[in-house]
């Protein structure tokens, strides 16, 4: 038997899940900078409780337990609707559908956007997911090149690629504006505005992925794209996974009606809805828990991590070691110098037990971006952060090759 | 914008989920024997309130609220195999992966196994749910004709179509044969040996859905074809919606080692994982708290309900509406006799607020089954169940046409 689907996926990596849960059990003392999780701090065990034992009395079996509509909870749908308005300044009159986690969204989306051989453009370093959600269907990620500088993708490179495409392959523009994965820059609300122009001016859907976009830490939010969009060409997908818990496989997407019915259909065929019970936990946490202080608290939690982080790094040796201040989510992405050999500190760097994602995971065509690497601060202790950035510190040191190295 | 998934899916029925919630809405006096739904009275809800409070002190947060492994939580695949083995006699070595209902399991193989063009072969009757999926790829589902007094496939029409497709095609059977949607047939051994044997000379893989087969009311459970798969072609899929609770999503699939992980990347990329917290509830239902009594008491409460439904349908004119006798499931499918004016008889039903769902909505190809009606009797009370017979009695009565049709 000949898969077909494998063939796609050929080279696709090995679940990071699973390669962690491997890890954790075989070196407990590893300090992990790898996975973009929540730590167990985060979840908000005692609301949950409560609210798991008041809601099988006060909620009516038929809700809770029964079949339910694809696009979700109709009161959880209402209080997304009404917190993306007054939370994230996000107000129009589209509808939303629930999802199981935003990679569903993405998963969706292409389903019912391409066919094999078409083209999403996607960041040069970006969410593996969604690069995934791509191939699966045999469509074609292909990377748009960055300005990483600038926290953005490189305008005139986007433009040339869509003035390129005569034959209209590229149907969408899949984007983390907000605190990207993985290199937690933001991109600023001017470029936002370009890049909403060229999709109009080539008539391209932009997918916008803000799993993070609640997780802001300091300075003022910068209004998302889909906030500019007046003819109905951005797909906006959020999550839950990093406000609430990651396990309960709750996201969301907003859409065009048209797009969004289309959406409705694939996620029907796939997995008929998300689960009801913690679509009804959710709503009750929204309305009558205070959410919002529960994120506030997360909001405070990371950021003293994001600065223990960002403190450690600083006082590294400044001419091998660079990264760009994220001002919210999960990740800094930091550059190592040309003059270190890369082979060389990930040995150190395992000896150290210390664990991180190299750039070139991340990075659509897999090359370009060895001396890039990703770290999540908000999973490890503020300790596991000091003491893991000091022997990342080392593991440059000892990597730094004295040969001067052709310039990149 | 054209979106090319639409275009496969023309023709899709509206979510029968929307529809009935509708109907819930607009009609409370109506008698719906139209959904495959449980009653609210199978949810063991003092069970599941009890669970719900203890695993959020005795189980690891990071199992109940992180993220997962795709293939799901490693305690309840044990517990699912070895429920598969002692209740089920269905043993062997291969590996199960948890998936969000049945419907996914089919999704992620019609995502592995087929490319834009290619064939699954489905009973002429069949789940629409299923047919969707395929249609969803791209791919052709085709009826292979029924010899429904036989309660199977007819095998010789099976071995043409797998003997004239020299282009290979055919990649799957898409089978439910026990208990099937729609029919309540189960499909007798010897032709369940058959099936696998032609299957093999054919080289094509056949996907054994089950998500009935624990609801057995009368006699001995037939051996599923899956118990007879020595050279690995076979997926096997079961469902917890009918034995726990549709809401939560939980099915399983249990296929050869090399197609499952195919299937666990192609679900890893769809919704990453199922929902963990009823992963582990589930597991500890199974482990510590008489699961099995559970699903003894579902067995019970819907043997009366078939009993209540099989007396009523004896006591309308037997020259009318015939059915064969299901022994277990959730369906009766009824077949009116040729002389029913079929758009009458719905109208008058219409009238008599009784739902049922027409045999055409469940062919593969939309004809062929005018005069078939399925009947769910899970859902309805007894009380409801009488009455509403006797309602599609007088029905049928009054849609008795005199004139004399070509026999059919």
């Amino acid at each position: 038997m000949n898969y077909r689907f494998a063939n796609r996926m050929l080279g696709m990596q090995t679940s990071p899940l699973r390669e962690n849960a491997k890890k954790n059990m075989e070196e407990s003392e590893v300090i992990s900078f790898a996975y973009g999780f929540p730590p167990t701090e985060a979840f908000p065990m005692a609301t949950l409780q409560e609210i798991s034992q008041k809601i099988y009395t006060e909620v009516d079996p038929q809700i809770l337990l029964q079949y339910g509509a694809t696009e979700g909870y109709p009161l959880l749908r209402k209080l997304i609707k009404e917190r993306l308005e007054t939370i994230n300044a996000l107000k129009n009159d589209e509808e939303i559908m629930v999802v199981s986690g935003s990679t569903q969204a993405m998963d969706v989306a292409v389903k019912v956007l391409c066919n094999e051989g078409d083209i999403v453009l996607c960041e040069e370093m970006t969410f593996s997911g969604a690069v995934n959600a791509i191939k699966g269907y045999g469509a074609i990620p292909k990377e748009v090149p960055m300005n990483i500088e600038e926290e953005s993708v490189d305008l005139e490179a986007l433009e040339e690629l869509l003035r390129m495409d005569s034959n209209h392959r590229i149907k969408m523009l899949y984007l983390i504006p907000t605190f990207q994965n993985p290199l937690g820059t933001s991109i600023p609300l001017e470029k936002r505005k370009a890049i909403y122009q060229l999709s109009k001016k080539y008539d391209v859907v932009i997918f916008e992925d803000d799993p993070y976009g609640d997780l802001l830490y300091e300075g003022d939010p910068i209004p998302k794209i889909k906030e500019m969009d007046t003819d109905g060409r951005v797909i906006y997908a959020g999550s839950f996974s990093k406000i609430l818990a990651p396990s309960t496989r709750l996201g969301f997407v907003m859409a065009p009606d048209e797009l969004l019915e289309k959406m409705i259909l694939a996620k029907q065929v796939s997995d008929s809805h998300s689960n009801f019970y913690w679509q009804v936990m959710l709503a009750e946490f929204m309305q009558h828990h205070n959410f919002e202080e529960h994120v506030d608290f997360l909001k405070a939690l990371y950021k003293e991590k994001l600065t223990t982080m960002m403190a450690g790094l600083d006082s590294l040796a400044q001419d091998k070691i660079s990264y760009i201040k994220p001002t919210g989510g999960y990740f800094i992405c930091c550059k190592l110098d040309n003059s270190i050999d890369m082979e060389n500190f990930y040995q150190f760097l395992e000896e150290d037990k210390v664990v991180v994602i190299p750039g070139n995971i991340m990075s659509v065509n897999g090359k370009g971006y060895e001396h890039y690497i990703r770290l999540n601060f908000t999973k490890p202790t503020i300790e596991e952060i000091e003491i893991g950035i000091a022997r990342l510190g080392t593991a440059i040191e000892k990597a730094a090759v004295k040969e001067v190295y052709r310039a990149s």
